[in-house]
């Protein structure tokens, strides 16, 4: 775990949350993306140290629009740069913790990530992300 | 809005999560301490680039046993570190946020605080945070 990318955010209107973001808050747009794989609109914002990940469902399906449903708008995930992923992930394994995947699954910017159990991990859901070259996180 | 100081985690057993965050995550534990005010003990985590803040309700009272009891335990909130608090106050009344206390409030680590109304951050609770000299948080 070499530090925390992102703070993932279900929002239910992209749009108005950046006009939050930045014209309230202050902060800066880095760009927004669509990822079909996981369903979801998403806009990276410039929090200075992390990046803040705003997530809003492309349709009523998917963990982002689950969330809403469950809990509303809100945090839905933090998410740690991780040097290999593959290493990161047999290590959890080795230490019982479980993964919501076998393997990493394809995330925003090109990268390769992995979720663990939000119940291993008394309530927060952590993603594990690798840039492997071609992110465009940072 | 400098950067993201730390993410605040409601947890019921600090010394179990404790144990999670640096046996299995593999982080390094910075301090506990207990803020009376808000009526918890708390444990800095070491991120990397922002602190995890660890908060057991020291009772059956406060914001985070109100948190874990209709929540669970989880992601409770996100803290920015600002210059000067009194004027990112002002400004953000000025700008129609509405803010939970008219004026900052004590807290962990020496510092003084203040947070939005979440329904106006579209579901998080953010805190603003002003280290005024003395904090540890660094």
């Amino acid at each position: 775990m070499e530090k925390v990318d992102h703070i993932g955010i279900a929002v239910k209107n992209l749009d108005e949350s950046v006009k939050y973001y930045t014209e309230v808050l202050g902060l800066k747009l880095e760009r927004i993306e669509e990822v079909p794989t996981q369903n979801v609109r998403v806009a990276f914002i410039d929090a200075g140290n992390v990046h803040i990940e705003l997530l809003q469902p492309l349709s009523e399906e998917g963990a982002i629009y689950n969330h809403i449903q469950k809990r509303g708008e809100g945090i839905q995930h933090i998410c740690f740069k991780v040097e290999n992923i593959r290493e990161k992930m047999a290590e959890l394994k080795e230490k019982g913790v479980r993964l919501l995947s076998e393997e990493p699954i394809p995330a925003a910017g090109g990268a390769e990530a992995c979720f663990i159990h939000p119940k291993d991990s008394f309530g927060v859901l952590y993603e594990l992300y690798e840039k492997n070259g071609k992110g465009v996180n940072e």
